[in-house]
């Protein structure tokens, strides 16, 4: 930290706690996603951004307890990671040399491997080996800006696991200088117990399961997979009619592999997102954009499982859905816990432009996990959340892969450790 | 650094300088590249590799000076990136805008995009601002477990500022615990002050610059770009005449966009290695076969380009042709400084086997450089360059995007900080 010159902060008394000056701004807003500010500076006052604009528009009694040199580099929101699977327990990278065999995943699942070999791993630790085992991920996240993480679970499957992954995700929000928002994922996969009996497990969840978990303020959201290999459109309609029942928000898993009418379904109960799709309809299309839910997008499966299909981002770009990115952090078809990637095979894979990639990691997947008043962008009255980032234009986070140019990140105004 | 239980190493004169216990072994050697070995141990002396097998085969007056517990992490070779143009000035993520926007790479090259962009910038960089840009990337590899980093000049294209890139390459050796060997590439393109007469400027670098570079003990090898927006097989050729003259090694730039018939070119001049072959003949792989002349092959360019063509890898792997893995770490087409995600996108998209990667960016990659006898695998004798993983299995390594499990690196048989 250094002092720069400025309009005499320390003159008056002082009104703000920290002021940034001598960094350019991205701010991401909706109204000019891809505005810039070249000189800028950016004014912190309890947690939230109390001012942004040109330095030369400073209040003149502009005033801040720490002045903050920015050298230069472009200050953008802290990355929003909306779609992880990020606390598990083992790894399947013998999948991944199955896959470069040929192997399909719907086979590799049938065959119990996939999520259900991830279950064994998971429902075998610990609470605090799955703590451990997940925080390199997280603190690999944290070290690349992000500054709000949701968390599934969907790696239990019955009700002890599944309520150990949301506990340590809630561990990790506490522990970590993070936002972390869990999502039951229970109807992730039909567990061997309930083998055949889909419907039943979905009243255990229902009836049991989710009511519980929700009890003990460990869900903020509910989400499924709609999928051939995982659950259908009747089953995860009663769950979400559960989770409306709670006041639980929805999203979905929906048209990764198959378009069983997934985002239809979600858009009909209210639901913030519906994630992956690879295929989805026109009408899927047009039920996102009338129920304002977001697309989020994550290519890192695309990556991984090597998919000739893609989400249609053209089609909802026409549209007009908010489209998210996200890291899909997870063992099997997206080992990677990193939301840079995510940015550059946004681009490379569907098409994103580096705007819709940086305000897909940002402001979109805010709105994706009901946090669009409270983070994903640069405007006063937010939380402070953003980081520094050495480079010469935002459009180099996207067009570089395996590097991090990260130099701060600021969480609620703090600054916080990159090696966090 | 810990101690671990070891037949009493203290209890005779040590004789090793180091011991590491508690490590699984992949040594990638030619003999079995997918040998493993669980409860190992390695004996370090004299900054080479003394002795390694299993721990229970350790002799029985095992002695050294210092133990180290590997806590049950993986040790394998460093990594050596065998093919990188990591010393450059500026970025170029204009253009993979353009390139999103369906610009091909060649159609921005020819309007004086491309390499002659890095060039302008390049050229205007003093020595200190080439040096200070390089170091965040290399310093990303280092932590990646690289030990031996390949270094092309080639966007000076004039004498002055193709010194100042290899003195920059050389310097990076000196400061860092890292091997460089660096490439000199006046051949990369042709200049501006020499558009239209490539034939005078390869007179210009046969005759003037590579004997002055390679007299101040800049140039380990020589290397070229032949493709139809570069340098013809005939204006290579004499090149290559003047590196034998010189008696330094060539490599060539091959087949990245079109096949000139550089793969035979190269391997008729005995030459270490044909990197790139997007597009090579049946006759090209043969002749590299006979030259016993490594391909490099550079998915990241692959990736950035998301060009549809692929180095026939199968076609490599039964003709026996080496194969090894680098990032290619460009401003243009592979800003990826990064050897992990080289070893992700040579299985996923270029259908490596996990071990071929691994051996591509170890052994075969020691092999591009002329350094097979002295590093790229575990074997005693060889300089003991390695690295540590905190991995339950090496193919994690592959099967991992934008995640650096590196948990230390020795170089000369000295343990590297991590933030070196
Ligand atoms: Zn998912
Ligand atoms: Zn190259």
């Amino acid at each position: 930290m250094s002092t720069a010159a400025a309009p005499d902060p320390t003159a008056t008394a002082s009104h703000w706690d920290a002021l940034w000056l001598n960094v350019r701004l991205m701010p991401l807003t909706a109204a000019d996603p891809a505005a810039t500010v070249c000189d800028g500076a950016l004014a912190v006052r309890d947690g939230r951004i109390a001012w942004l604009g040109p330095r030369a528009a400073l209040p003149a009694d502009a005033a801040a307890k720490r002045v903050h040199d920015g050298g230069g580099g472009w200050l953008l929101p802290g990355f929003i990671d909306c779609h992880t699977h990020v606390v598990h327990a083992g790894q399947r990278s013998e999948e991944f040399e199955l896959r470069l065999q040929g192997e399909s995943y719907e086979a590799i699942a049938r065959r119990g491997g996939g999520i259900l070999s991830t279950v064994r791993t998971t429902r075998a630790a610990s609470e605090d080996a799955l703590f451990a085992q997940s925080l390199p991920r997280v603190r690999n996240l944290l070290r690349e800006g992000v500054t709000t993480l949701e968390v599934k679970s969907g790696y239990g499957l019955e009700p002890h696991s599944e309520a150990r992954m949301l506990r340590v995700a809630r561990r990790l929000g506490r522990e970590l200088p993070l936002r972390v928002r869990t999502t039951f994922l229970g109807a992730h996969a039909v567990p061997p117990e309930f083998a055949g009996r889909a419907d039943d497990y979905i009243t255990l969840l229902c009836d049991d399961m989710l009511p519980a978990l929700a009890a003990d303020n460990l869900v903020d959201a509910v989400d499924a997979f709609c999928e051939h290999i995982a659950f259908s459109t009747a089953q995860v309609q009663r769950l979400f009619e559960a989770a409306q029942r709670l006041h639980l928000p929805v999203k979905l898993h929906a048209g990764q592999l198959s378009d069983l009418g997934g985002a239809e379904l979600v858009a009909r109960f209210g639901g913030l997102s519906a994630d992956h799709l690879e295929e989805i309809s026109d009408a899927g299309i047009d039920a996102l954009r009338r129920a304002d839910c977001v697309a989020v997008l994550l290519p890192g499966a695309v990556h991984f499982l090597q998919v000739k299909e893609r989400p249609p981002v053209a089609e909802l770009r026409a549209a007009g859905v908010p489209m998210a990115l996200a890291s899909d952090c997870n063992p099997g078809t997206s080992p990677m816990p990193s939301v840079l990637a995510a940015l550059n095979l946004g681009c490379l894979l569907l098409g994103l432009t580096p705007v819709e990639a940086l305000a897909g990691a940002t402001r979109h997947a805010a709105a994706a996990l009901g946090l669009a008043h409270e983070t994903g962008s640069l405007e006063p009255g937010k939380a402070a959340d953003f980081a520094l980032w050495d480079v010469e234009r935002p459009a180099q986070l996207c067009a570089t892969l395996g590097f991090n140019a990260c130099r701060q990140v600021v969480f609620g105004g703090e600054l916080r450790p990159l090696q966090a």
